[in-house]
């Protein structure tokens, strides 16, 4: 079994959708992936930072199931990253209500020396530069690393995730993003440009739509579990990016047949957490339940037809 | 074997998308799903009408490809459904230019004596009472008769919809229209509701994110293949269907588990459609070329994950 870093928000966040809407609650990147890297009881540890007004419950939350938090630098007299958001009725599109960046604004990660050797890497959606100085601190390349980011930082930090981009395995974003990044519609002549930009991999998130995954010709597509009813999407790409992590760190084998496997656990996951507010799902999710869903996603995508 | 009964227009299209545009060329959705079941060597009837302008050669395309044309009504002094339309650049939307129904006012299908014991029917798009009307010549109730409509009827002949919606077993149906259909939003809770209109099974398309099978608590997925090109999507859901009819007029067997079958065929018939404009690589189209698109479905979509 491989040792898993992973870097990420660890926040607050107050969410309002046709269903409800929240105080502020425990959300960030970080916590979400940790939360379904968690499933697979590899050795993960969270690299973030929060405030003094940051509970001591919402961290037990994460080392209660084996996320090691000493990553997660606490700030004493500073605000935790808290961030707002409500969703459209067509729960596809949000807007940002409030963003206050606090501890956030100077963050800088460090490694635990027990982490510094671990052989994946999953850097959540950061400024790209931060994202690399966790890639510096590691001890040797790692077998895999996986990158998350998002149109904000083309639009404001090109230059930089090119940079860390020629470092990674894998990328994971979304249609637009893909579109934004390569300047190509297609999602397959998209996938091809962003492999000359580094990574081998290229997974990108359609949401609601599913995922694809492609690997040189190679491509893989799952999609997301039809629900009946999608309660709040906040976390799913990270809790998809965090399961993807987590099953390849506990399997060790980073080829593109196990990466197939990797992206139905992810989306899998990822169909859990959007079924109640924030981290609630999550946090409640028993094997035995991550079971049936992986029964349901065969049962939605596997046929037989014989060709000779 | 079973024999399938097609009704649907046969018609001339013009085309503009941002490859290129035609003058009129074959088109029509009874064509188009035609082309598609011809692949299946089932014995098939196109039950249409078209103007003394249509030219013989594209009947004998249907006939030279086993579908029997003796069902299209040729009127001598009257001119051939014509539809113009232009795609906008992301090829998921188009504006209507042109619809001159010319022959199709005053369409009253008569479905070939020797047809009317088929045992599969798929009635194409058109008004519900004309879908209906075939339907009622019959010699019997159909094994399986399939329905696909679209927002126009919903908006201008709903009671119509719903009366012939309680004599078929499959809908077809993309997901704005279901959604307009059943006033639900989750397509999970927008089939449920469409199952008690009638249809045992409910097929959802979503043009390049896939299609949905739903009966009853089961669910199947499709995906579309992700294309380097779209070149021009019409008359993709209409090879779909035809695809789908096709294959289970072909196999006999209209349990669930087939049709799971039926719409990777289907999306694998329409894969290809949209790789040139209008009906040019569907009258082209090899079974090998059908065996290695399926084989790239499957590789597509199939993974192994064991479960207990």
């Amino acid at each position: 079994m491989s040792k898993l870093v992973i870097v990420g928000t660890v926040a607050f966040d107050a969410i309002e959708t046709p269903f409800g809407k929240t105080d502020k609650i425990l959300g960030g990147a970080g916590t979400f992936i940790g939360l379904a890297a968690s499933q697979f009881n590899v050795d993960s540890a969270v690299v973030s930072v929060v405030g003094g007004d940051f509970p001591q419950d919402y961290l037990d939350l994460l080392s209660d199931r084996n996320v090691d938090t000493s990553g997660i630098e606490i700030v004493q007299d500073g605000k935790t990253f808290f961030w707002s958001g409500k969703y459209h009725n067509d729960m596809n599109s949000r807007d940002t209500l409030v963003t206050e960046l606090n501890v956030l604004e100077h963050f800088n990660p460090v490694v635990p020396e027990s982490y510094k050797d671990a052989e994946v890497v999953m850097l959540g959606n950061l400024h790209p530069m931060t994202q690399l100085s966790v890639l510096k601190q590691m001890n040797k390349k790692p077998k895999l690393a996986i990158l998350d980011t998002m149109n904000f930082w083309m639009d404001c930090a090109l230059d930089d995730l090119y940079t860390v981009m020629k470092h990674i395995d894998v990328i994971t974003i979304n249609d637009e993003e893909a579109r934004q990044l390569s300047g190509e519609y297609s999602l397959v002549a998209a996938a091809r440009k962003i492999h000359t930009m580094g990574p081998q991999y290229v997974v990108i998130k359609k949401g609601e739509h599913g995922a694809l995954l492609f690997h040189d010709e190679h491509m893989f597509y799952a999609p997301a579990l039809p629900l009946e009813e999608v309660f709040d999407p906040t976390g799913a790409g990270d809790t998809f990016a965090g399961g993807f992590a987590g099953f390849l760190a506990k399997t060790e084998d980073y080829s593109f047949e196990n990466m197939k496997k990797a992206v139905i656990y992810g989306s899998a996951l990822a169909s859990f957490c959007v079924e109640k507010f924030g981290t609630e799902r999550m946090v409640n999710l028993k094997a035995d339940d991550v079971r049936k869903r992986l029964h349901a996603f065969k049962q939605l995508t596997q046929f037989e037809i014989e060709l000779t």
